[in-house]
């Protein structure tokens, strides 16, 4: 069941702004147990939601790697996003509208700011595992940089430690789609979603890649040409994209890929090899064989720069989605670790 | 320099549609020998044109596997571009206007059309190599396909027989970044350009890869986050949009990328291996390492069904622009096969 945090007073943004107040939407799963030592902290990605059984089949399940029979499982709905945290859509007090592209930029430094916010609002020190995928797992390695001794066991699936040219340049292709469209900036909730519609659809490549889409939106063989509207390739785009509009926004899309972009556990820490090198908690690095974003060599690059921390690879023709796909084989590798 | 074929009468298109009259613009480069047997076709790629010296550097020059010194270098602008060939910026002569988005749908089969009436209009029977690289492949695969018997050598990179699922998804995903652009179908040429300059920029992220990216586009390290302007990646996708858009238009790119999609060498002829199976030519596949959009593995599937073919891969982190990039390696394979 989704809860809600209300942290009063100001919170101050990396970048300069500030929120007057934070509201964070969040969901627990089991219990919290007696010596509060059971707990399992997920951070979700890019549009994800606090309901981590929802959008993760089969991980917050008896037996699988999330039980909530045996762990107290806590997801918070991340700074800027859709769905009941703080973001573009929230009034601003200020002006009692809503800020849609006013929000104050932010960065997963921030998102880790309102997550401490809230572990130690719930009462929750020590931390028995912190789990992140993909922007979940930048802000699992900012936080475990952060705070090396609060967690124990530290999952990094299909993600890094810093924003590579690669992913900072899909993103931005994303924005250019969103800002084609000029109904974005306009200050309604809707705005931009044709432009959103399409960035989603670019996003999908990216997540996919090329087997997975060969392997699953093949046409029939057909005597004459198709037409668009007829490749199973070109209504899977489209059903994908209007998919996300109508569950999102375009303004927390875009502060979130802003966010994205901001990404690096090295910043101001002398660089990444020391950052990560002060890493405490036991670390499993997890890769996908076809994830392009997040590419097996990098996943292998930031194992190696984490003191102690073990490689897994999954084998997938599913890219960056095989995290959420490979539930199977996650359970295997991580019911066992955490 | 440009020179140009006009074909009276009307032009038939595969889909049903029709042109009144085509106009055809071309490039030749060196002498059609008394034999007329040193002719090199090359047929070009998405939004290129006809001046193969300017797009192909290294490759029109004495000692390279163009040689004007010793073949007869030929490249026909393709039917729909922006390039002197009749295209959606033409004159439709029924109204005395632009055709924009109004102008008929066509296919690859009709681009090869359109060769074939420039060939047989210049007085060239055999040709001796069909070069061709990415849709400039589709073209030439289908141009074998059709007249096996018109060449000696055919030189296929980075390229296939039939549109993929994965790349028909790219090209969606563009089509609905030029949508997204409001005033793409008003009737001028500077019509969706936003959404233009977003497709390329996707197209761009497929082109290049990761690789290619994290090569060349890395930000300096700073003590603070960069906004988003500051990124090296995004001022680079930008550009390369905006690049696009002073070039190009919007009707063309998407008839094209339309055209692209429609791609099946097996259509109509009893699937691909027939197809391919009846290729005469001596040929080579040249597949790129990283290239996303056509993977090695499909290079060598592409390959194994054409007779006797052989494969060379080439070394490159530029993912498909290897193909124009890479001009060394490629002069190295290609003036000994040719």
């Amino acid at each position: 069941m989704i809860q809600h945090y209300r942290h009063t007073g100001p919170f101050a943004l990396e970048l300069g702004g500030c929120l007057p107040q934070l509201d964070i939407a969040y969901h627990t799963y089991g219990r919290l147990n007696g010596r509060r030592d059971n707990v399992v902290w997920v951070c979700h990605a890019l549009t994800a939601n606090s309901d981590v059984a929802d959008w993760w089949p089969h991980t917050v399940e008896q037996g699988c790697f999330l039980d909530p029979e045996r762990w107290f499982v806590v997801c918070a709905n991340i700074l800027g996003s859709h769905y009941g945290t703080t973001g573009p859509l929230s009034e601003n007090p200020a002006t009692g509208e809503p800020y849609y592209g006013s929000f104050p930029a932010f960065t997963i430094r921030d998102m880790v700011k309102a997550h401490r916010v809230l572990a130690d609002a719930l009462g929750i020190e020590g931390i028995h595992a912190l789990v992140g995928s993909s922007v979940g797992g930048f802000q699992a390695i900012e936080w475990a940089v952060q705070q090396p001794g609060r967690f124990r066991r530290l999952v990094l699936i299909a993600t890094d430690a810093k924003a590579s040219p690669w992913t900072i340049a899909i993103d931005e292709t994303q924005r250019m789609a969103i800002e084609a469209d000029p109904t974005y900036g306009e200050p309604r909730p809707d705005a931009g979603m044709a432009g959103l519609a399409a960035a989603r659809a670019i996003g999908l490549l990216t997540y996919r890649g090329g087997e997975g889409y060969n392997l699953t939106q093949a046409d029939d063989d057909t005597p004459h040409p198709l037409p668009r509207q007829k490749h199973r390739p070109c209504s899977y785009q489209q059903y994908q994209g209007t998919k996300l509009t109508s569950r999102y926004n375009a303004y927390s899309y875009m502060a979130i890929l802003d966010a994205f972009d901001t990404h690096n556990a090295g910043r101001g820490r002398g660089g990444l090899d020391r950052a990560l090198g002060s890493i405490k908690a036991d670390t499993i690095v997890i890769g996908i064989t076809t994830d392009m974003i997040f590419t097996p060599r990098e996943m292998r690059l930031l194992c190696s720069r984490i003191p102690g921390a073990r490689y897994e690879e999954i084998e997938s023709d599913f890219g960056h989605d095989g995290f959420l796909v490979e539930h199977r084989r996650l359970n295997e590798i991580l019911t066992a670790f955490i």
